[in-house]
């Protein structure tokens, strides 16, 4: 099949550091040309990818030091050029939330759009209510509770490449903490649990400007405590000797996550995750196999007294069986065969 | 004629305080409407127009307590909303930069989108290259410097209702600065010039939370001066007061201003304007005239020391014959009146 992925231009593919979206991109191209497919990924000019890349962007939008930039410009000119070219493909995969349905609304029916973050936002039920016939993909089935009405044509876990991670038989005795410094995230209660617990916390996370004040006021004043070691930002090379050491990874959220990418980066080193019942967490950890799902920090600390009991290898298995980059593509390639059926049959984009 | 003025969501139209875009547009819609045409606001609900209203969103984004929000779902929203519409009216005119070009492609001939921002920014030229079929309004001659290429249709210079600002034939003594606190702003020349006169300074302004650092850091140390007061935001009722007791508005900028809307509010009350030479300064402020435009702190202080010789009635006058509301619409009239006529001959949108 002939497919066009579409990726937001804010961090490289796969990012350096931290980011989401822009890795799950990378993951799936990279998979689907292993599958034996066509891929055309449109990406800012440093992707490092399996499929051809057609560069749209000198440098991804946040690495490019330039004061002055537009995110709107630098998108419109991507689909512009994506629109010029739609004929060369049988799927266009949209990456970008909803800033494409203008642009592809007379051929809507052979787009897909895998929506990436959460969706309780105000203007958006207006804005999927105006572009129906455009077929959308959650990432979780939670995901989708603010907008029951929308033409969701399939939930699609993240996936990653099984050879980015190693795993580790073995933990080295610390529990882990990963991802953004954020109240959504709550470090803080990572930081009480492992207190009540005495054992040691390693915290691996990225600080946004917007969550400076976060930072400053709530948890650097936490990292005080002789058992809390924050190392800062790390990319995927550092991943896998710092989830792969932890003897579970704690992930006590606050909000309505919609995967948790970190959740199955540790699966896939053979940790075990501490999971608070929000969002995604449900679809992502099987309770007693691949980690613990709790609903408070007595639960918590529970859960990882008895998280040893856990089998590592099982949890690799069942990261391998789920969420690896091959699982990812295979469910996206169901999807787009669902997709093209109709259309093979009659053309009728325009009914969409 | 029948009018669509389509407005940015962020601040109501007009601002309470601060804001430039849906100030204009709002004078625009008054104006326009005071001349006979019949005109379309596309704005959020709580605009105050003379215009019909067609409410796009409860409330301005800026002004919407709710934390999650889309700014780019709810003008998406909006301009399918206009595009519903389009045949309602004979000029289609935008104050969104660019986000419409996918939506009006098959249109272009019948909009006008005036840019109300600064130019000289990464990613811009590739979407002007890519939409050349827009006519483009700019707020001034230098402001299209950075995009010479671009579809330049006219320059048409921001007026303001006559009435909105009382002429104060007597000033009271003191300098005023009046804006965001912002390094481009150089609210620290202000107070430099003001010091080095021995003269009081006002300064009415806005900090953004993009310039708090920049505020807390360079601007707070500055305002125990005691030459200094800082009065913090004004809207439109304080402004005549604020800017019609000066002896002079101090406008020292340090970047390619656009327009500078406070320089013909200042005219407005008669209230002479030092200015940087920069951006649109020359186009706006007639030097002996309206002001003086100057090249340093040296000139600004030997300015602020012979600005009493300028006549405030003689200011007025030239701020009612170049930058009411009448003027600015009877200028756009002008345009929209050469794009229908090629319309009116032949139909042929389809060609631009």
């Amino acid at each position: 099949m002939r497919i066009a992925q579409i990726s937001p231009l804010y961090e490289a593919v796969p990012p350096r550091l931290y980011g989401g979206t822009e890795r799950v991109v990378a993951h799936l191209c990279d998979a689907l040309v292993e599958l034996g497919h066509e891929v055309t990924l449109f990406a800012s000019g440093e992707a490092r990818t399996k499929a051809r890349l057609a560069p749209v962007r000198d440098q991804a939008i946040r690495l490019d030091p330039s004061p002055l930039k537009s995110d709107l410009a630098a998108h419109l000119s991507q689909l512009a050029e994506v629109r010029g070219r739609a004929h060369d493909f049988d799927v266009l995969h949209f990456h970008t939330d909803m800033i494409h349905f203008p642009f592809f609304q007379d051929m809507a029916g052979r787009t897909v759009t895998t929506l990436h973050g959460r969706l309780d936002m105000m203007d958006l039920p207006e804005v999927y209510r105006r572009w129906p016939q455009f077929p959308l993909v959650s990432i979780s089935n939670d995901q989708r509770k603010p907008l029951p009405f929308a033409n969701w044509a399939a939930t699609v876990h993240h996936g990653l490449d099984e050879g980015l991670y190693r795993f580790s038989p073995q933990a080295r005795g610390y529990l882990a903490f990963l991802g953004r410094i954020s109240p959504e995230k709550r470090p803080d209660r990572a930081i009480a649990i492992a207190t009540r617990l005495g054992r040691p916390l390693r915290i691996a996370a990225k600080v946004d400007a917007a969550d400076r004040v976060y930072f400053d006021e709530k948890i650097e004043p936490l990292l005080h405590n002789p058992l809390v070691e924050y190392i800062g930002e790390i990319g995927d090379a550092g991943k896998s000797e710092f989830l792969g050491g932890a003897e579970a990874l704690l992930f006590p959220i606050d909000w309505p996550e919609p995967f948790g990418l970190v959740m199955i980066e540790a699966m896939a080193c053979g940790t075990p995750v501490i999971a608070y019942d929000c969002g995604s967490v449900r679809e992502v950890v099987e309770d007693g196999l691949t980690g613990f799902i709790v609903r408070d920090g007595e639960e918590a600390v529970a859960a990882a007294a008895r998280v040893h009991t856990l089998d590592r290898a099982a949890i690799r298995r069942r990261f391998e069986e789920r969420f690896s980059g091959h699982a990812m593509a295979r469910r996206y390639l169901d999807l787009y065969a669902r997709l093209r059926r109709p259309a093979d049959a009659e053309p009728h984009a325009e009914l969409a």
